[in-house]
């Protein structure tokens, strides 16, 4: 299996991408590596490590798209980017089966939309991360935000696609599906999700078990959920938000809480570790862009090499169970 | 002044309720409370306490709205329950300023439309509650929930209203008001936003400081947050959820992490304390519905005594503050 990684695609890029990447072959056998970016800085920093030179090549690409260009022109313009040069790599070649990057999400998105092959039934790809529960289970949230105006029959096809990743890679047997809205009462929605709700429902390939309030995201109750792309990226980041708003208080309450705070801060702190290890969905992996015949992970613009590493591994994990290929067959039942 | 008070909305009503009233009154001068509900059991309650009996009146409402009512239904035909008494009380008499319920929000807010004027030039009242910021500030998030499928038009009051709020009872001279959005750019969003986004700019009313992610609602860095109702809804409950997971893991680990962890979390009790005092906004008080001639706070349906005593005061501010009257002057520049 080859999986192509974005070199250049991340704040921490290319060093703790490159550092991730032979962490990923280090760890697991079966996959080979093609870097994309820069190839005299590539070959620089490879020389640090120890590897097998078999499993690595690399892909000149000279340019880099930021998050400061604006996504659809970079994707237009700049030919030569690591994530333009990655993609068509990927669409070119059947050997290659996944692209992992941490660069500019909208770069990613339109890019992935326009030069990858979408899965025959779906009309547009969604973005899908995993998060942690409070019942140590996994939810996975489509869309985040490739789709801020989303159909109802993208909403089902959201659904559809969350399930067959459930089930697939997670392991979840008839994975439950909620639809994101401001209420968990049948009747709540918006217009959009109050059209969604009966085709929904009445989807057979499903195991929809009605409307969820984002208070239940995490909360292990539900499998997978069904948001538009503007919906889902809020609760997302609300969450990620909230989240670093309580470390933020508690930070600042154990500095000014003297030394009996301290004490205890230092006794606490193996579960501290152990809460931030089990929230930081970043560390475990990206995002994958479902609805594609081949494997696109949106690792974190912040991911260091352990997220990197987490990622290429999703995607090797994710070819194997042949999540593109499950998914076009889910749509044909 | 007068406030009414919903004696029987809410999971803890009405003994929570009552004792609420009662504390509010004992903690401020300047108001008195009409508690509308079952007038036996009101007056039953009421024997526990000593207060001034000038300061508090019943009105006789038989009925009780529930949450598995269906809100427009439940309205329209249970006339003497005690949501649709306190706002008919509300609408029909000058006298009284304000109305505090924790019953079922889609009621309040069904009743409150139909029964009780808006101000002049706002086409939709909001919920706006205030939620606690990494800086020991608050932001104003609204609308949370009142209108699931905004217009551009729409937002641009709730910003307004907003703004007012902050201004006039928080205290904030100049508020930032940011567009809940699915990325800070310009040029994110949803079609709705990007109607919104150049109306909200223009605005000289408004200090707009653009879009923002749900992640940097409580980052301190604005002080109103313009969303629709849906987006504004999933934001809250995300943002609800994850602290709640956060404290759930947390507490495993406390338990699992035998002896040590146990002294930690003893020694670190007071700042626990601290941060879920900071960041329970619940207890400071309800969301604030916008828009109405008369002001309504909707306290939380778990609201405990605490919550409602706050809850009152905070509706005491808001007549005290003039904030309708303020909105309705900032609505003609």
């Amino acid at each position: 299996m080859k999986i192509i990684v974005d070199a250049f695609g991340g704040d921490n890029a290319p060093a703790q991408i490159i550092k991730g990447a032979i962490d990923a072959l280090d760890s697991e056998q079966g996959f080979s590596l093609t870097l994309v970016g820069k190839q005299d800085v590539i070959e620089r920093e490879l020389l640090q490590y120890k590897y097998d030179p078999q499993r690595v090549s690399i892909h000149h690409a000279p340019d880099v798209i930021t998050n400061d260009d604006s996504p659809a022109e970079a994707v237009r313009t700049m030919k030569d980017s690591s994530i333009v040069q990655g993609f068509r790599l990927l669409n070119s070649d059947p050997d290659y089966s996944a692209f992992v990057s941490a660069g500019s999400t909208g770069a990613v998105l339109s890019a992935a939309v326009i030069l990858v092959k979408r899965i025959k039934g779906i009309n547009r790809p969604a973005l899908a991360p995993v998060l942690p529960t409070v019942n140590n289970s996994q939810v996975v949230l489509v869309d985040c935000g490739a789709n801020p105006d989303s159909k109802a029959n993208n909403l089902v096809q959201f659904a559809l696609m969350g399930s067959v990743y459930s089930k697939e890679v997670l392991g979840i047997p008839n994975p439950k599906v909620g639809l994101l809205s401001n209420g968990a009462e049948d009747s709540k929605g918006n217009e959009l999700n109050k059209e969604a709700f009966p085709l929904l429902k009445e989807d057979e390939r499903l195991n929809f078990v009605g409307n969820i309030e984002a208070r239940d995201i995490l909360s292990g109750k539900i499998d997978v959920v069904a948001a538009d792309g503007f919906g889902g990226n809020i609760a997302l980041k609300a969450s990620e938000g909230a989240a670093l708003a309580f470390l933020e208080i508690l930070k600042k309450g154990i500095l000014a809480g003297g030394l009996r705070a301290k004490l205890g801060y230092l006794l606490l702190k193996p579960v501290f570790k152990m809460v931030k290890n089990t929230m930081d969905y970043n560390d475990k992996g990206g995002a994958v862009l479902l609805g594609l015949q081949k494997i696109v992970v949106k690792s974190h613009g912040s991911s260091k090499a352990k997220s990197i590493t987490a990622s290429i591994l999703q995607a090797k994990n994710l070819v194997e169970a042949g999540v593109a290929q499950k998914i076009e067959k889910a749509l044909m039942i």
